[in-house]
């Protein structure tokens, strides 16, 4: 049973919406993994110490999620939903900073400051590459929005964009160094911006007759 | 005795310059210190296999280097020589170019791929931040003199066209991604300096009455 469900045998994502036990439990989970990652971060992670925390059997974890790593994975996405859904305010420049903004808060979460470093670990690592083509996808919609209403010249990259706004933030991120501060956030995207724009003058126009 | 040295007591510094055998035992070691990182990176060094492959005495190395960390710190700095040494070609761009392009072919030896994912050893994290500095202070000695030369508005930020041109690449490089190819190494300096001339053309200018 998956997506247009039947009257009985509601998917997890449809009882999540609808806020039954079900529901409540999947967010208990969750937040318990959370927290748990926080303190003690991916390799040391024990499902029971999660499953005592959010008051639920250890079967209960597993029946949902068969591994650590299904388990972190569903978690990250979970938290990773303030960091969802590109904003579209009209403005280029008001969507990047809105996104940066929300990567910069991302970046001091504990959940991420711990397990950043345990970047390197292969099933973190699989984890993270799982979740970088959503996080890449939205960003490049709202450049390319850009591009469509006309704020950035037509030549420009969205994905050569995403890269330089995000990069400085996700370097220091892995590194564990601190996060920038707002001035910082606008810096780099009013620089990117006012560079793409600038770059384009100097091509040859295609459209020019 | 070789070249142009006094009959006792020189430094190692000096034997180095010289080219004596202290300098040839320091690079063999540093040389077999290299290609042993690159093989099982900083963890998995072991002072015996890196005396053998060098072909002397375990004590020689530790009289020099008391440390593992002293060992692999003064090895990056010796492959780090490649990187170092800010151009002056008289050209921003030009010598921003030479400076990317020797971070991308770095970034693609055997030493720096291997170690790069143990940054999140503190004994690793710990060498690379004594590094960082001297890294840092290069770039910005570059985009100092642009700045300087007129090719950079007064205004520009040596530290922020430091941190968005290298980003892109050590975010690539930390997470063990493939190094950029030219044409991206290009399009992130050409974008950077265009937007740092673009941005202040909108600031009110300082020097104006």
């Amino acid at each position: 049973m998956r997506t247009g469900e039947r009257p009985s045998g509601r998917s997890v994502a449809t009882a999540a919406r609808g806020g039954g036990r079900s529901a409540r439990v999947v967010a208990q989970v969750l937040r318990a993994t959370a927290e748990q990652l926080g303190r003690v971060g991916y390799v040391a992670l024990r499902v029971e110490d999660v499953a005592q925390n959010a008051g639920v059997n250890k079967t209960t974890i597993y029946r949902r999620w068969p591994t650590k790593a299904d388990l972190v994975s569903a978690t990250l996405r979970r938290e990773g939903e303030a960091c969802e859904g590109a904003p579209d305010t009209g403005s280029v420049r008001e969507d990047l900073l809105i996104m940066l903004r929300r990567l910069v808060d991302h970046g001091r979460s504990p959940m991420v400051r711990v397990m950043m470093p345990e970047m390197t670990h292969p099933e973190v690592r699989a984890i993270a590459n799982g979740l970088k083509h959503n996080f890449e996808s939205e960003w490049v919609s709202v450049v390319a929005r850009g591009v469509g209403r006309g704020e950035l010249p037509a030549g420009t990259s969205p994905l050569l964009v995403t890269e330089i706004v995000t990069s400085a933030v996700i370097r220091r991120l892995i590194r564990g160094e601190e996060m920038p501060d707002e001035a910082f956030c606008e810096s780099v995207v009013d620089l990117v911006l006012a560079g793409s724009v600038a770059l384009a003058a100097r091509r040859p126009r295609a459209k020019t007759g």
